[in-house]
């Protein structure tokens, strides 16, 4: 199946197989990540591994105790990475200077590169995988339970397995919605209405509606799945672990 | 060629024929970015083309007058964007709560996993892609040339087309420098050594070392590359950046 392919089959996986992975391929899934693109080839990120089962365990408690996490027989924690690089330099005396947030946010991007490659090499040896948002609002608890050192940050999270489900692909805004040509193009109100008329008048939606109770799809984000009070909760925590992890020295 | 040969096959391409590309073929690889995995589906990014000659001609120099900038046919810049979300939310009698920097990282993440796929998909077409670190960096000066609104913030650039060069692979550390199994593995001084032997050892390196007249690898980073004075720098106009664009009202 050739790569553009892969790309349009994707969907998140939610329910895996009991089978587990060959260490053999999932080393070749490992290495496909790290042939990404990253900042000057400083390749300033780490994968962390697990696939115990009592670790896992723990890894869903924090992970608010989402199925796939238990079920998956491996689950990926990427990490932006200064910490292996500044030690490098030290013992080259030469003085790193990647303790503030320029430094983590180009690690981060390193990170979240590599691990969409992991994720299309994945797929491409017949694994499902999905993304786990909650690793930035947890961070302060997978620094505690990895053990990360000063400069490293947890920022996502892939859990990787064979499917037992074949869902249908999801919907997607239309291509122009995300699309902008040579400028921003701001949207009118009526464009806006075109724009999410398809997404919002899917089965799907309406379902989604009356379980919630609500008048419509963006007050569920609003009101349910992705609040102000909870964006603000987990603002507080990831900035104190960005600080506390030594990347807000910014002077 | 399968996916895994696509990732396995990338390098970074920096010379660019004359050719344009196609819109149809445009068209088909930025639809693929839009497959990837977003938070929540919810698609918070944007991303802008650029084709016109005079507007590159204004990259080029925002993004430190590199020559690929001008060479390219095409520049795809990838934004973080609420902007597009939260109007709808309006729309919806639902008050959008996404002006934290917990948002802003949100749609980072969401804009560089389109990203990742946008640049495997070019290169199932046999395009070359290059990324764009100068991105951050410029980010106000971009703000001002696309006229971004609030809640719109670019992350990184691709630069596309067909190539007009074959580097060879660049080097990467060895796998496990970048892997840990179940913890975090604190390196020691012999680790570190043993796992950068084999990039400090290449001709390449030699000659970066003389060109640079100074005494490792490590020093070109900290005392040419990356420095911490550029970091601290960036670091400012880059948080100035998130705020200005609506990002830091955490509270």
């Amino acid at each position: 199946m050739d790569a553009l392919t892969t790309i349009l089959e994707h969907r998140s996986i939610r329910n895996f197989q009991l089978t587990s992975i060959d260490d053999t391929i999932l080393n070749k899934i490992l290495e496909a990540g790290t042939r990404a693109s990253t900042t000057g080839n400083m390749q300033v990120y780490s994968i962390i591994v697990t696939k115990d089962p009592e670790k896992k365990k723990k890894l869903w408690e924090y992970h608010f105790k989402q199925n796939m996490v238990l079920q998956a027989p491996v689950i990926l924690t990427f990490c932006a990475d200064f910490h292996r690089f500044s030690q490098w330099c030290r013992q080259r005396n030469a003085e790193p200077g990647y303790d503030n947030f320029l430094s983590f946010y180009t690690a981060s991007i390193d990170a979240l590169l590599v691990s969409q490659n992991v994720a299309l090499a994945a797929e491409s040896f017949g694994l499902g995988i999905c993304y786990l948002g909650t690793t930035t609002y947890m961070a302060h608890k997978l620094i505690e339970f990895f053990n990360l050192p000063d400069g490293v940050v947890p920022v996502t999270t892939i859990v990787l397995g064979y499917p037992a489900e074949s869902p249908e692909l999801t919907d997607r805004l239309p291509l122009k919605a995300v699309i902008h040509e040579e400028f921003y193009h701001q949207y009118t109100s009526e464009e806006i209405e075109n724009l999410y008329f398809e997404k919002e008048n899917l089965p799907l939606t309406s379902r989604l509606i009356e379980e919630n109770q609500l008048d419509n799809l963006a007050q569920i984000f609003t009101q349910k799945r992705y609040t102000k009070k909870d964006n603000v909760t987990f603002t507080k925590i990831f900035l104190e672990v960005i600080t506390k992890q030594g990347f807000m020295n910014n002077d």
